[in-house]
């Protein structure tokens, strides 16, 4: 008898089956969650798994460190915490490994701290077969609490800056060739490399959200990052608070020199590792915010009805069909 | 020219290395720590990694998850936390990964929250060529910190329970064969095969601590778990309280049954995965404890001096030429 695989069954049932070893009330978000007397401490835990996540040859180990720490700080920015204390580091190694690799790594480890906050809490060392990178990140929460399962219909859908490029940075490190031979304008090329090798997250963005917020009342914002794409974000956010995601596609903000195509469509909806924040906000506190901060832009909006997304006016429909990144 | 590699180095200069990288506040210890308004909290991190700790010959996937919680909860423990809080999972698994796998492991996980306590708190799974399973696990620090470098000149080294019984169980699992064919004791073999599957930690422990303590003054004893072997145990406290530990050969506790012989001592000393704790203590508070609790034994003490170790009498001072276990 054939015995069901992770490969079978995917990554979305794999986490659905998990999530019943779990208390009621710990909600499957980007972090886990403590309560303490006083804080609310946020926990992220990202690993990154060689010839999975990363290899030799498109990413350095010093950008891979800072990346490392990007996207564990991305989910933590997410769930609207003000503040990152810091990363516990749990490396496995070959031993063949050099230690000039591991040396690199944490440079880039540091200079993510010292950019964003937090120090190294502490760490293990195991020998494996292949380099795997987990860290486990804490911060703290803030006011308003961002959660996937807190869209509500009638919101707008709103996201930080511009999504495909880190794909795009890690096509053209890759040496994979482009279809038609597209020739790709040097500051596109540059800001692509840039966006996969040292992703940025956006500190302000809570300052920002509680200066321009319309209601007081409201505790709870819809809001992930677009780590594993703006397709995936949208979808996520349209599962945990069941509702129907309506896209405006030319509201949807690129870089002036990204081609036009199919294919390129693709990149932008399903690229991920951009590290943008994709959240949902009542129409009055969206404008304020896209007003205050240009780097913002409103993108569709939540309605009543099953989970899924819609382009306005069926436009793209094509595009829906793709299947996201699949982990298994 | 040839870069040195991790082989080349080895694990404890590798740690010695990363840990230029930390604040100088945190200390490498068996736990990292995070100072909260109320209550300090304990974070520990360990990887099981396929073929490096485990093997589906030697162990099931519900005692591997048993134990992977069980060595977290023995660091949290051996650093003084007063109560389990919860662990996040981190898996990383080979898409041909059967979900009943996954289910038992999680079985084996959830048997021994339920037994001391604490809760999933969250985690995410990842696809790569070796299955690996990292927990993160959060404790609260007690009244007392125990830890690694809070030795002392003239404290007695005592240990709870007996040592050697896992390494003996992955032996019998693993189906080696023993010098001379010799024949072991029945009850042995199962005391063996439970310990290395499905090892105990001390909950009491703390409370026996703090109801024996004889200076109340005394705020921080030295102490770590017998993870790496009692051997490790004792290099570890030595070095970082900077002392010398002078072992009493005949006064180390052995199962009954256990045989003799330098190889069955190699087993006992270097042999690791008990999750038995190892710590110093005043002479009057040890005297105390080990009285209420038969479980612990006085086993040395130590003294002013270069960190190393001694046994009493120059006994056995060949063992002391053994190389412990190596992580690289």
């Amino acid at each position: 008898m054939h015995k069901e695989t992770l490969k079978d069954i995917g990554e979305k049932e794999l986490i659905n089956r998990l999530r019943k070893f779990m208390p009621e009330n710990q909600v499957t978000d980007d972090c886990a969650s403590i309560k303490t007397k006083n804080d609310n401490l946020l926990i992220n835990n990202d690993s990154l798994v060689e010839n999975v996540h990363f290899n030799d040859t498109t990413i350095c180990p010093q950008d891979l460190g800072w990346k490392a720490v990007v996207s564990n700080f991305s989910d933590l920015l997410s769930s609207g915490s003000k503040k990152t204390i810091g990363i516990t580091i749990s490396l496995i190694l070959p031993s063949k490994t050099q230690w000039v690799w591991v040396e690199e790594l944490y440079k880039g480890i540091n200079e993510a701290l010292k950019e964003y906050g937090g120090v190294i809490l502490g760490g293990d060392c195991s020998n494996g077969n292949e380099k795997i990178i987990s860290i486990t990140a804490f911060g703290i929460q803030g006011k308003l609490e961002l959660r996937r399962n807190a869209c509500k219909p009638g919101d707008i859908i709103l996201t930080t800056g511009i999504h495909g490029l880190s794909k795009l940075g890690f096509i053209i490190r890759s040496k994979i060739n482009f279809e038609n031979n597209v020739s790709l304008n040097e500051r596109l090329i540059s800001k692509s490399i840039k966006r996969f090798c040292r992703p940025q997250i956006y500190p302000n963005f809570l300052k920002n959200l509680l200066k321009t917020q319309s209601n007081k009342k409201i505790k709870r914002i819809g809001c992930t990052d677009s780590s594993d794409g703006l397709f995936q974000a949208i979808q996520d956010l349209a599962i945990a608070s069941n509702c129907k995601a309506i896209l405006n596609y030319e509201k949807i903000p690129k870089d002036k020199y990204w081609p036009k195509g199919d294919k390129w469509d693709e990149y932008y909806f399903f690229g991920g590792e951009d590290y943008e924040l994709v959240f949902s906000l009542p129409k009055k506190w969206a404008k304020n915010l896209s007003k205050i901060d240009e780097n913002i832009n409103e993108i569709g909006y939540f309605d009543n009805g099953e989970p899924s997304i819609e382009f306005k006016d069926n436009k793209k429909d094509a595009l829906l069909k793709n299947t996201p990144f699949k982990h298994f």
